[in-house]
C-alpha cells in the first residue's frame, strides 16, 4: 500500500518534470531526464545525506520505471493529460504528503536532530523540483510561490511531534501526511501564499 | 593502458570546461575550477551514488592535476587547441566511451539493477559537462542536443548485455566503449539528433 | 572557541544568503532556505565528499538554529545590517579563514592526498555561496571576481604545509586560518583581482 503510493507519487513527479521539458521542446532523453531526476530527485538527495548508498531508487527498478512512463505518457498524451491537470495536482499533493512524512520517518532513524528532521522531510518531497528547475534555469518555485514546502514542512513537524509522544509509527506517518495533503489542496484552492519579504537591495562587497 | 585513457578523457573534459570558462573571461580561478568540475564531476557524482567515499579521483592526485593541465593549457593556448578541435573531438568520443563503460562496469559492482546501471554509466561521462552547464547558467547540452548521452546509454547497455551473457569484464568493457565512441562519432559525422518532443504548454498550478 | 567562531561563520554565511533571498522578494521559506544552504551547504558538500553522514551541519542542531537566525535577522533588520556591512565582511573573512583551515583538516584526516584537500578545505569555505548563486541564476561569485577562494586555497596550502613539517594542529589551523583571512581583508581593502582570462570563443561542436 506504502509503496503504491511510494511509485504513484513518483510517476506524478516525473509527470511535472516531462511537461517543463516539453515546453522546452527538449529531445526525447531530455524528458526522460528530466522526468526521472524530479520523480526520484529528492529521494536521492536524501538518501545521500543520510548515507545510504546506492540510493533506494536505484536499487529497485521500479522507480526509474515509473519516471520513464511519466516521460512516455507526457511525450505521447501531454494534451489529454493537461486537460485533467486538476486531478493530477491532487495525486501530487498526495506525493508530497507522503514524502514529507517518509523522509521524515527515515531521518528519524539515521538520528538527526528535529531540525534536521525538519530539512530532510520536506527536502525529499521537493528536492526533485528543485533539481528540475536549476536544470531549465529557472527560480526554484518552492522559493517564493505557493505553500508547497511549506505544507511539508508542517506535515514533518507533525510526524516528529508524534514519535516524541510515542505514537506508533504507522499512524504518525499517516496522521502526518494528512497534514501536508489536507493544507496543499486547501492553500491551493484559497491561494494562500507565504508572506514575502520586504524587498531590500544587496550591500555591495566593500570594507 | 585504462589509467592512460582515463586520464586523457578527464584531460579532454576539462578542455571543454575551460573553454567555456574563457568565453566567459572568468578569472584563472574560474577557468580552474570549471575545468576540474568538468573533468572530474561526473566521476565523484557516481561515486557518491555508489557510496565510495572520498571519490577516486580526490584520492587519486593526477586527476586534478591532469585538470589544472587542461586549464592551464587553454589558457596559454586557447586558439591553436581551438584550431585542432576535431581531434579534440574524437579524444572527446574516446572518454565519453571509457567513461560510459566504466561508470556501468562500477554500477554493476555496487549491486544496482539494470536501469540504475543505465544511468550512472552515462552520468559518468556526462555529468561533468551538466555542472559545467549548471554552473555558467546554460541549458545542459545533452537535453535537448547530439547525440552524446544516447551514445553513452546504448554504451553501458550494452556493458550490461555482454556481462549477463557472462563475457569476461575486459572484453565487455572494450566493447561496450567501442559502441559509445563508434556512435558519438557517426553521429557527429551525420549531424544525427534524438527527436525533439512536441511543444506543448505547462499546466497551470490551480484546482 | 572553535565551535563559537564556527557558529559565528555560519551565521554570517547565512546573512548573505538572506540577503539575495530579500532582494529577490522570496517568502519567508525562501528566505530561510537560502540562508540555511548558504550558511551550512559547504560544509555539507565536504561532509558528503568524505563520506561523514548525516553530515555535522544535521546533526548538530545549532547550525540550522543560527542560519534561520540569520533569516529572522535580515526580515525584521535589513537595514541596519546592511548598514553595519563592512563589520559583516569583516566576520565573513574570520568565517571563511576558518571554514578553509578546517575543510583542510578535515579532508587531510580523510586521507584524501595534497590536491584533493585543496579542494575540499576552499569547497567547505565557498560551496554555500556557489549553491546560493546557482539556485538564484547567478553566475557564481567565486569564478570571476575578487580573492575570495583563492585566499582560501592559499590558507589551506598553508595548513598543509605546516602539517607535513610536524606542526601541532592547533597551530597549524590558527596561522592558515589568520593567512585565509588576511589575505581576503587585505584584498577587500585594495580590490585586488585575479587575472581574468583573455577572451576566446568556444569552438563549435563538429567534426
Amino acid at each position: 500500500m506504502l509503496e503504491a503510493l511510494d511509485l504513484a507519487g513518483t510517476f506524478v513527479f516525473a509527470l511535472s518534470g516531462a511537461f517543463k521539458a516539453v515546453r522546452l521542446r527538449l529531445d526525447w532523453l531530455g524528458v526522460a531526464v528530466l522526468a526521472a531526476l524530479t520523480g526520484i530527485g529528492g529521494g536521492i538527495i536524501r538518501d545521500l545525506l543520510l548515507g545510504v548508498t546506492p540510493p533506494a531508487s536505484l536499487r529497485d527498478e521500479r522507480y526509474v520505471l515509473v519516471c520513464l512512463g511519466g516521460a512516455a505518457a507526457v511525450l505521447v498524451a501531454a494534451s489529454r493529460i493537461a486537460a485533467r491537470w486538476n486531478r493530477v495536482m491532487l495525486a501530487d499533493a498526495v506525493g508530497l504528503g507522503l514524502f514529507a512524512a517518509l523522509g521524515a520517518a527515515k531521518g528519524l532513524e539515521a538520528g538527526i536532530g528535529p531540525l534536521g528532521v525538519g530539512l530532510t522531510g520536506p527536502l525529499t518531497a521537493v528536492g526533485g523540483g528543485v533539481i528540475r528547475d536549476v536544470l531549465v534555469r529557472e527560480l526554484p518555485a518552492v522559493l517564493y510561490k505557493g505553500f508547497y514546502a511549506t505544507a511539508a514542512i508542517l506535515g514533518s513537524a507533525a510526524f516528529l511531534l508524534l514519535s516524541a509522544l510515542g505514537a506508533p509509527e504507522a499512524a504518525a506517518l499517516g496522521v502526518a501526511a494528512a497534514i501536508t495533503t489536507g493544507l496543499r489542496i486547501a492553500t491551493l484552492v484559497r491561494q494562500t501564499q507565504l508572506p514575502r519579504a520586504p524587498y531590500h537591495p544587496e550591500p555591495p562587497d566593500t570594507l
